[in-house]
This record gives structure tokens, C-alpha cells and sequence, in this order.
């Protein structure tokens, strides 16, 4: 896409309002739109990140089995007082709306009701079973503070897998693959080594256990221990002597750090499909309880949290897999055979099908510069009259200091 | 994918509270869950036809240069007071929640004031325009009624375009490409020959011209007149003798239909720019106003208009570009030599690329044929004993009576 034609500008100075990084640097690249506190919407850039993580995690959940659906936003009042979570004094983090008519009705801040209430449409048998059912869709919570950018929204995008098994073995063995396809999902968000499955409490959500992914972040919420040789942590939250000799943990050995939660996965036992009334029958025609799992991303506020971590002085700092573009082409100065050539190499990296924001407009040089940089796109190449002369581009990698020098075919090489 | 792995149930009964025939078919082939009047979840296969639609749609939008956002459900009162939308006295079907705090906020229903409120920080000079943004959002309608399934919702999903101009005659030329965009997008999907460009009023949206595009359907709200020589139609809501004379129209010459609205395009000349206060400094630096217009597409009451068109009293027809599969494969009977056979087929055109839906379900063949007929998949394979012998498996396309046979290669020759 031509920088001339997007219509989203960049600017210099960090927005009023914005006391969190990530949204901060967000907004300043033209990613993001602050509508109100915890509520921003994706500009096209934005979008692209977001959708590029979407597309991982769906990728991830897709090989486990998982069914992609989209659960409504709008949620009947009736279905949540079976469970007991309608209550603002049991659940204080609702948005409520109205019908017409007066009946109540709140906004999905999450979909365990209504995915067992369509389910119990759908399975009888022990053979319509396991199920893993996905969605990525926006969610609401009314947060009474709403601070901290993508990390914590009031209105987010988010990941959220069900699965519903025959007993607890065969729960366990779902639970166990998805904790592996988070720990793939993270990896391949470049954020794998400092990301923790790190045992905690599950909350208002489950009575057994559950399991939180954790980033490490100067600016997490959250404090966890981390075991380094074995790969997991334990939140602060949850420690107490019994469970420390229980996981055969030595607190002593163990890194404390601040994290951010990016995932959590719960054992819900029966509870959901209990209370709703959905069983199976089992090969010799008994009734049975269903065992389920709820499994969430916070999507956008990964994109908070990538976009905190990969970041410098300068700006953004996108890994490539979930970058906008792959490269930030620029030319320098308005000379027909600069331009030219630009739009040459423009159009050979177009059709090789790498994705380019492509700087033609007529800025001076070190803002075209600032802007790469800010934006954060991996490699940014240089067309002036001096690479014109040299016949080779001026290629730099982002976390790079120093450029190299390559002609076309060496570029369209390198970055295929 | 395999129907055994597929969660979903096709049922034969109509859903009693159901009086509309797109949600009765979309449910009880498993595509659709109801979760209250108007608000419908999308399960695998339904997602996949509301994914297909909207693939159109964007590719259609992106080749006009729109650029791709998603704005907020979520939305400040202060905002739409400013263009005097707030009032349940003007805007009657609002749905409306609160911040912890007692701020009142609104469910998008429209994104004009957000649009242009979030464009006021791009937009400084004539070189930033035009600008066309869209987005492909749920949005929320408070509807007194919502019988007609998927065609009313107060939960759907909406493609809105916003366009914004230097001067009139600007906005009028992006108006006239968006209509041929349209009227490619409705030929893409199979209702090319049925859906007309309407002359109609703008309602609350604007005060000068607009138009919609009406579906011929029986069970449409709106009447029109269509003129099929000229292909263009008129709604009857506006039809009076000025009118008639000003677009040269003899009405005792048209067709009086049925139809339903399944797009629309406004004109809203500087209203919402100038209520927000939103410029552009000219080239001789004078301050100019900026022309706007609004593109809507309902795009699941398109799957829903789709439904109801498509359909027999068998089942759904899905056109093959929208179809949640291209193959609906079918074993006869649990003979190894057939369940190997066409476990063969299956995968030979999963390798290449054709998506399948293979009921490897040991059910009875005719209840197997009656599925593939009601989830409307375009073609049917039938791999039995008596196939295997001849070496050729039966192909039935949904819209035929009579199979053909062929053998693996004039079928991968012929659907690929």
C-alpha cells in the first residue's frame, strides 16, 4: 500500500489521555482510534496485527479439532440466573442493555451459558462427543478503571474454546494438547521465551484447576515465580505451603517477575452442563455428566502486550508473522529516476507477493525514517540517487543498526 | 471435513417458535442458533457462508480503495448528541448500557459520528482526500419486532462504507463506482438478475438522494416498481407525479414486486462533518466542507436473503462461490471396500483444495441424501458397493435430478 494513500497519520507527540505504553505507541503509528477509556478501535494497520494473530491462534485451534462458531454479544438474562452469574453482586463486571419491551439483557463477557444451552441441541450420545468448540469474538466487561491501552479493555477481542468430554481422563487429555497449542501459539508470536503456563486460582470460573499463560512484563498486573528449568510458574496469588509440596516447588530457587496474563485455561468440571441440564448417554444407555473446559486468548490485548514488549525508544518493533507489512519502502527525493525506480521495485515485491507500505510522499527523509521506525515494520529499504548510482537498495532490518547493500534480485531473495 | 467430527445436528421438525423459512432452513440444517428473536449465532457451517460473503464484499470494497477498520460496539452519548442521534425520540431503537460510573453509552447502531470523529485526526488538507473507510462489524438494533430470521436482526452483521470528498462532484463519482461495486457484489452472489438499484428517500440518514438495493422476494417488506429494461426500480414509499416526471418514469410500464432491501447508499452531503466539526484547508488555504456518504450491506440478512432464494422444499441451494463446501460425500453401507474407497476419494480432493463434507456416518443412505439436499452443498458424491464395481462414482449436482458417473480423475478434472 502507498503511505500517500492510507489515510491514517502518525504523529510525534504521545497522546493526552494515554498513560500505557502500548497505546500509546499505538495511537502515535495511527494503529489504533480511542473511542474511551478501554475502548479503541483498529485502524487499518491496527486490523492487519490483529487479524495476523487471529489467524495463528485459529490455525492452533483448528489442528486440536476445534469448531469455529460465533456466539451472539447479546445474552438473555435467563440463561445466567441458572448458573448464578446474573447477579451485578455475584458477576460486577456486566454491561446490561434492554429490550424494548423491558426484559433485561446483558452483553457476552463470556460464553460458557450460552455454548452449553446450543450444545444441548446437538449432543445425546456418547458418540457426538468430545467437542471443542471456538470463537473469536468481541467481548465486554465493565472495568471500573481501564488505564492500561489493549491490556486491559472494556470492550476486546478475544479467543475463547469449550471443549466437553466423557470424563475427567479424557478432559484432561484435551486440557493437556491445548496447554501445548498455547505454548506453540506463543512461540510463533515470538514471545515462547518468556511466557509461562503458570499454575493459579481459576476464580469465580472453576472450583478445581486452572492454569494461566503468562508474559513477563515490567508493567504486568500480575507477580509469578518462575521455574526456568522446568518451564512453569506459580502466581503469587495462589502460594501457600500445601500447594508449594504438593507441585514440589522450592519457592527459593524460583525468579519472581511481573507478568501479564495472555491466556488462561480452566477445568469446569460438570458445573456448566449440570446446571443447564445437558448429559450424555453412555454406551449402555445410562445418563452421564459432561466434563468441560474453557480455554481464552486475550487477542487484542496480546496485540497490547506484543507492542509493549517489542518496542524501543524509536517506536514499534513488529515480528514479522504478525507485522502489517514486511517491508517500509522509501524514496528520497522527488527525482523522476528515484521515483522511478521506487515504484518499480514497488511493484516487483507486490507481485512476489510481500506485503509493502510504500512511502511515496513527498516528506523529507527523516521523517519517512521516523515513520518506519515507529511503525515498526520489519525491513526498510531505501531508494535515493546514490543507491541509484551503486545499482543496489539500501536494505535495513529494523533491530539492525547498520544497512546492507543488495540489487533487486538479491532483495527479492533474501525477503521471500 | 468429516460429518462424524461435525458437532452440528440436522434436524427434520421446523423450530416451533420459527415463522420465517431462512432461519426455519439455516436451523435445521444446523447452520443457525437461535439464541432470542433476531439474534442468531453462526455455527461452523453457517460461519463459513457468512465468511464467504463477506470475502466478497471486501474484495469489492478494497478494489474501490477502501481501507479496512473496525470501529466499536461501544459508543459515548456526548458523541451523538452532537448531530442530535442521542434522543430515543429521534433514534427509536437504540440499545443503550451504562459505565460502572452511571455514563450512559450506546450499542452501535451506525457508525457516521464515530467515523468522522476519528477521521477529524487524519484529515487536515486536500491531500488527504478522498478518503473511503469501511468495516465489516455487529451491529445492534433495538427492532419492536424481529419474526423475519436472519432478514431483521437486532444483533447482525453490516458492512458499512464511509466516503469523504473534496466537493460535490467528486462525491457523486465515488457514489456512482460504489453502485457498480454493488451491483458486481450482488452478481457474485447469484441475485444479480433479481436485485435492482431503487430509487428511494434517505429516511433519517440524509436529506437529499439515495438508493437502495432491492431483492425481488415474495416475502420482501418493501414493494417496488422495477423497470427491467433500464434496470432500475423505484420504491413505492416515494412514488409521486414530480418524481415520476423527474426521473422520466411511466409507471403503468413497470413490474410491482415484492423485494427486500439488501444494500444501501446514502448521500449525506457535510451533514456529520459539519456537526462535528471536521474541515479540509483547500489549496489556497480556505477552510472547505466535506462531502460524505454512507455504503451499507446487510450481510447477514444477505446470507438470510440468500436462504430463502436458494431453497427447495428440500433444503437450501447454496451458489458455489458461498457454499460452506463444494462436496457433499456420501458412503453407502459400512463394507470396508466402500469405506476405504471413499476415504480415498476424500482425501484426493482435500489435497486438492476442494472442500468436502464426507458423511462417513453409518447412517442409512437416504438419511444421508436428505442432509446433503438440506445444507444445500453443490455437488453430491455417492460412493457405494454397486460404484465401486463399475469404477466410477456418482455425482449429482443439488440443482439436477439425473447423477453422472466418472471416475476419480473426470471428477477432480471437472470440479477443480
Amino acid at each position: 500500500m502507498r503511505i500517500s494513500k492510507l489515510f491514517t497519520k502518525t504523529r510525534r507527540e504521545v497522546p493526552a489521555d494515554e498513560v500505557a505504553r502500548n497505546s500509546q505507541l499505538l495511537i502515535r503509528a495511527g494503529f489504533l482510534h480511542k473511542e474511551m477509556a478501554g475502548v479503541y478501535a483498529f485502524l487499518p494497520l491496527g486490523l492487519r496485527v490483529l487479524e495476523n494473530v487471529k489467524q495463528i491462534i485459529r490455525q492452533e485451534m483448528n489442528a486440536l479439532g476445534g469448531q469455529e462458531v460465533a456466539m451472539t454479544v447479546l445474552q438473555p438474562k435467563e440463561l445466567f440466573e441458572k448458573t448464578d452469574r446474573w447477579d451485578d453482586k455475584k458477576v460486577d463486571n456486566w454491561f446490561k442493555t434492554k429490550l424494548v419491551n423491558g426484559s433485561e439483557l446483558g452483553m457476552g463477557l463470556t460464553h460458557e451459558e450460552p455454548i452449553v444451552d446450543m450444545l444441548a441441541d446437538n449432543i445425546s450420545s456418547y458418540k457426538d462427543l468430545p467437542v471443542l468448540v471456538y470463537q473469536i469474538q468481541t467481548k465486554f466487561r465493565n472495568e471500573m478503571r481501564a488505564q492500561a491501552g489493549l491490556l486491559r479493555g472494556r470492550e476486546f477481542m478475544m479467543k475463547d474454546m469449550y471443549s466437553f468430554a466423557r470424563n475427567q481422563r479424557e478432559h484432561e487429555e484435551i486440557y493437556e494438547r491445548t496447554a501445548d497449542a498455547y505454548n506453540r501459539i506463543f512461540e510463533q508470536l515470538g514471545i515462547g521465551n518468556i511466557t509461562y503456563r503458570t499454575y493459579a486460582d481459576g476464580g469465580i470460573f472453576t472450583s478445581r484447576f486452572s492454569d494461566e499463560f503468562q508474559m513477563i512484563s515490567k508493567i504486568g498486573e500480575d507477580t509469578i515465580f518462575v521455574d526456568k528449568e522446568r518451564n512453569i510458574a506459580i502466581n503469587q496469588e495462589v502460594i501457600n505451603d500445601n500447594r508449594l509440596s504438593d507441585k514440589n516447588i522450592d519457592i527459593s530457587k524460583l525468579e519472581k517477575h511481573k507478568a501479564i496474563e495472555v491466556g488462561n485455561i480452566f477445568s469446569l468440571e460438570s458445573k456448566y452442563t449440570d446446571a443447564l441440564g445437558v448429559y450424555y448417554t453412555d454406551e449402555d444407555g445410562s445418563q452421564q455428566k459432561i466434563i468441560a473446559g474453557c480455554y481464552g486468548i486475550g487477542v487484542s490485548r496480546l496485540v497490547g502486550a506484543l507492542a509493549e514488549h517489542f518496542a524501543d525508544d524509536k517506536g514499534l518493533i513488529w515480528p514479522e508473522n504478525i507485522a502489517p507489512a514486511k517491508i517500509y519502502l522509501i524514496s528520497v527525493g522527488n527525482i523522476s529516476s528515484v521515483i522511478s525506480q521506487a515504484d518499480l521495485l514497488y511493484n516487483r515485491l507486490t507481485n512476489s507477493g510481500i506485503q509493502v507500505l510504500y512511502d511515496d510522499r513527498q516528506q523529507r527523509p527523516g521523517e519517512k525514517f521516523a515513520d518506519a521506525d515507529l511503525m515498526g515494520i520489519p525491513f526498510r529499504i531505501v531508494v535515493s540517487e546514490r543507491t541509484i548510482q551503486s545499482g543496489k537498495y539500501e536494505l535495513k532490518k529494523r533491530t539492525d543498526k547498520e544497512s546492507i547493500y543488495l540489487d533487486i534480485d538479491e532483495i527479492l531473495t533474501t525477503l521471500s
